[in-house]
């Protein structure tokens, strides 16, 4: 369920709340121009300003949110507004993107299916002029491999700004997505099959589970392709025409996204349907079960019963023939009952036909 | 349901209904500057004249909408249109922001969960050159904490015009649906957990409830977010650049929490189909039970009812191991039939394993 | 269901159906200015030409829709358009307003509740430059309210041009719906209490009535929220700024009116739901009845027709104390099977609990 | 379902598929202005060359699309575009307006109700500065009232072009839809008695074809809407003001079709409701009848087992008014389990309580 | 599910993924002029730069994506963005139109129903100011009618540039939709058929798979509807005017194969309740058949017990007729519960009377 670290109704705007949990700030920079690269960690904020006057372009990556005055301050040095740095820190945010002065703010978020689990992480970024702030909720990430690009140290990454950092971060947590879209397939294909089989009641929670997780993703990637839409539409100098070409590619394979889910949504409903029905047929199995059974011996015992009654005057009793004779009449009225009862196609019979000319 | 004070169908516009129960109002003014800060209650309207002349910004609080007279002296003196003083007292009505002369009339509802039931109330805010009019229904708010931050006197605050504190209740009236929403969130939690555990009939009047007040919830936040819309593209001078970015955020907020209303909505849903299922499947249950002990007594029955009648040549009775032959052949026939519902995993067994495998 | 009085495809546009039933027009008019007011009936549509050529303002309002010849001739007199004509006669037309040269022609739709019934009735307003007519169904209205007001005189509404008397009818008009909202809301409440203490299928009869008396009211009120926002954006001479503040007015609750019926809406749909899952419920108990009944005597019956059969070598027969050893075992037998339901809950104990917690 | 002439996919665009069983295209001539008229039966197309000449206004009427060379040369003759007459011919098209150089092409569907079913036919019109085309699949239609109208010549459709006389035929089109609207009204109306009085499988058949036939009516009129809107708002000369009023009227037709439709498809929705609820019910009512009888004589049969029993030593036996004694005390068991039964309401006279009280 | 081959995220924008099942490209180039026409496969890339600079128009097909360096020379010569040729290679793409530097990219979707199966292929399209670039995923397609309209030459096709070539290609993939809707049509109404005669659960699982099929066709339309529109909307000098007037035509077809899917997707869902429906009235028809036999038989079994019990004083034993008295006394009570049951319409009768007298 929901749960968000806001501050108390009425506090100043640009309240931050720490969350014990929260990991020490992990600050690590990436300082590059065409020619030159740069990678140092930072302890003291302070160090941060020289990444200001450079021409070159910082990459600063602030893991984990424990230190309420290291952020304070790195807001300060880089004239984050309060409200920016609060939604860093105040988790979740909905994704967005917001022009301030100079700058553009960004929140986003990250799925990961880890060990059975969909976990999301929120990851905001701040575009300047000639740096670019990232800030993550935890220590580790997926975005080695962008830094990995940085480092071969391509003409086209390495003068591009930090524009199409932004880009190349931004499209490392979209494409982050699909390997989570293929878990959701493999686990909907799973459901479907063993609905078919054996249709029990942990089938249906294992849909409700799919269902809220379907809608908790879809809650995290709807709002991001406003927020990269507004990214591809901004006029500011911030987003060159060539990084507007990758964006509109990156919200391309947004849409995708969307689509997926909505389609694992319906496929989801459908599956929800299914179990219902096999909640009937399984009703209606049982419930056949017990109608022969009773239709059959119910007759059989009456009549068994009205020749255990004891008048005096009943001379079937005395006839040789008439208890054979009877057995034999109860065997024609069970014999006649089930001919009955497979011509309704109750036995099971005429029910598997049609399956398998279908498969034919 | 839904009850509204509203006049009879085409009485003046401006017609305001008291209702008997409201409170007298009461009026509290404060009146501040960057430098400066004055805090009175108000017992003769006339007195608050002296609010329009001044340089300072005076916030005029009115508690309690019971009397007529105070509320049209109160509209006179500060040039309220009558149909904007009729929305202040004809409640409910729906959140919405207006343009008048030189004026921006705004009404809003505060939702509130308190004592197990969520309450809402609404807040009405008449922003002029240097006052802002509040308007609540009952004595007692939830804006203390911004009138300590006036009081503590921030210069962002005091010099920011009636259109920041205008920006500040509405945020602390849109961040009060936060805990709602947890306390939604909780409730739906539970609910599936007492779904998955004991599915009673009880359940299901608490999911309606649930989705009664979610409707109720979001008829009150969807229109706040139209209305704070109108705010941030309002381009009249009583809306600064800087409350306008404020404003976004307070934007934000409202979007988030319709979001979570849209889903818990969705999760209500999935539950009541849950619930549906469970009835389905309890009856299957106390079908096979029915069922079982059905089809394995009946045809005993029926056999012990052919030894019970009264032939006088029913060979078998004679006979020495007829007897304990006929109750071995019961029994046999007992054990295939629970061999039987074994297999067909009508005795539970069947039943846990995939579940268990889940976990696995 | 939908009746229509339209002429047969093909038609002259324009055409009009007078129905059978529909009642002598009678014509009343108020001709006012700031300082008089003249009332008086009119019998023959020739003395409506005046109101042409006087400055005060006109209102004619015609009762009753049944001569074609004096509706054709006032449309003469007025020089209305032989469509508006038609859609004032040819009965439901869909609320709208539209712009003719020099008037404006707008058709509303009042809801009544009545003994028991919600009825409607169509009223079309045609504003002129120094004239209102207004087209009735049927004899007598809810107008009463504004003709006292007329009477009464205040300057604001003597003055005030035939846009602001067309403004009081269509507030008159939509503050009507709020009493049938009322009854709807009384109606929901009392369905869904019945539905927990008798769920008996009458309720589901109820619930598709108000379904399909919401469906009716929201065809009716969904387009004059259009019409009337196209009042309020219309750039014409005849709807002055303060007539456009009042709409606006008028707007807020026609908003709020279709809020409240789609909620209505979703709550029937819930009961609804409510009614499905209770008649499962009700098949739960009445199968448990008879389970439970079935599971503790069939048995106890089998027993019995063991010791009815006639082998002659039975040796518990002849046993002292093998009778009540039986009964003893029958007892034994019955009890552990009650023991054993309630503890699975059936016995409708732990049923109850949950329900009784919840209220604690 | 969805059958369409189309040609293979990658043929030549303006490629017509003519059907075998399309009849041989029957052309007419309708050539009026103020004050002449001139009607004729044209047997080679060559003839209608003269209509494009003349000052007068040509209404040619195309009726049968079974003749490839016919319907190229009529489009030859009026430069139609390939494109155009494709669609004439290829059945269905949805309902569209296109421009053409100087002329405009508009595609419409009639919908008939005849000898119990919904029967549908394609109209198409061809709008030029002169002349009026039309073309229809069959044989005989519904514009009869329309060509009356022109032969009794009243000035204003005699002068008013070839766009007031397509006016007059979609208009003649879309008002063809209430009687169809009608029928499903009664039929709706039927359905819901039906449900009430026998709900028998064969009603949901009878749903199911009605939502099959609304969802075919919506999809031939949806775009009929869009279409006609396209034309009220075409800039060209073709459709003069005086028309775009009248257009704007037969909008408002077409959208009050719409809203009915949706209505009757909500109202379907709402009878498969009431019809799934009522197999509940009629399970229900079985159940009881069963539950009842089995409830009340599995006891007594118990207790004459007890009695049957041949233990030796069994005192009730031998007593003499053990047997009247016994039938006492059966008797009075099914008379408690009667009075049981009738305190739970399942003997019916509860049930139908709530429903006389609710007439009352 | 949903399966995609994307790049791991991070990597470098335009990764290409090669599948390992992808065949090696086939290249042929259609080279024409209004008066000649050079048809010709290519094996070296370089080749393929004669194009760009002749006058004549080249149609350069590559079908199979199984080599990067091939597709990287291509994209080099025609100097097409690295996104555009990941596009071509990563799929599957969302249909969609992309302007790039005087060249037009489009992705788009063919779906063919091959062997009881529908399957779906990629199509990409570039379009340059002399050529167009076709990337297929397959060996093999449906473009074999375009190529016989570029050899028969006529002179529209041939002079039009690649503009109406892309049209003609696009217009071939959207035109082939129509046998695939047709294939869903016959499947439905076999469904439909079958449900009224077989419900069986396998039934549903084809409902559900045709559910499952039609997504999937939906989320390749809907979005070429957008593109289409989107190329119809383009204000570049690749899109003639003519062109447009076709490509019109091609978003019609395309929006009235989305109206027949939605269609077909409503049906789903009714076919879906019918489904439900048919479950509860097979249980409802086992009920009937078990409730009769057991209301039969359980009170005449009881009677038979009565007189089986060991009273010494019961004075009906030894009446001579009381034996035949008693089975005359069984005999008319089960007369009286048949009678009673045919009168309630359990006995089958009622329940096909409506339905006869409907078709009657």
């Amino acid at each position: 369920m929901f749960r968000k670290r806001h501050p108390p109704a009425g506090s100043q705007p640009g309240t931050m709340i720490i969350s014990d949990e929260a990991s020490k700030p992990a600050i690590r920079v990436m300082d590059y121009m065409a020619d030159h690269l740069n990678e140092y960690e930072v302890d003291d904020v302070a160090q941060l300003r020289a990444c200001l006057e450079k021409d070159s372009i910082s990459w600063v990556d602030v893991q984990g949110l424990g230190d309420e005055q290291v952020l304070k301050d790195i807001g300060e040095t880089f004239s984050m507004h309060p409200l920016a740095l609060a939604d860093v820190v105040n988790i979740p945010q909905r994704p967005k993107v917001e022009p301030y002065d100079g700058q553009l703010f960004a929140v986003t978020r990250m799925a990961l299916y880890r060990e059975g689990q969909i976990v999301s992480e929120q990851v905001s970024l701040m575009i300047g002029r000639n740096y670019l702030l990232t800030f993550q909720e935890l220590h580790g990430d997926v975005f080695d491999p962008v830094r990995a690009r940085i480092r071969q140290g391509g003409p086209v990454f390495r003068s591009a700004g930090p524009g199409y950092l932004a880009y190349a971060i931004l499209d490392a947590v979209i494409d982050g997505y699909y390997p989570v879209l293929e878990v959701f397939g493999e686990r909907l294909d799973a459901l479907e099959d063993e609905l078919l089989e054996h249709p029990v009641p942990a089938v249906l929670q294992r849909i409700h589970r799919i269902k809220r997780e379907l809608l908790a993703i879809r809650k995290a990637i709807w709002p991001q392709r406003e927020a990269i839409s507004a990214l591809v539409h901004d006029t500011g100098p911030l987003i060159s025409d060539e990084v507007r070409v990758h964006l509109r590619d990156c919200y391309d394979h947004c849409i995708q996204i969307i689509d997926v889910i909505e389609t694992y949504r319906e496929l989801a409903g459908s599956l929800m349907d299914m179990y219902l029905s096999s909640v009937g047929n399984r009703q209606n199995e049982v419930m056949k079960v017990l109608t022969i059974m009773a239709t059959i011996f119910i007759p059989l015992t009456f009549l068994a019963g009205i020749y255990g009654m004891n008048f005096e005057y009943m001379p079937e009793l005395h006839l040789r023939w008439a208890y054979p004779g009877l057995l034999l009449v109860m065997i024609a009225v069970a014999a006649g009952m089930l001919a009955h009862f497979r011509l309704k196609g109750w036995l099971g019979n005429r029910e598997r036909e049609p399956q398998e000319s279908e498969q034919g």
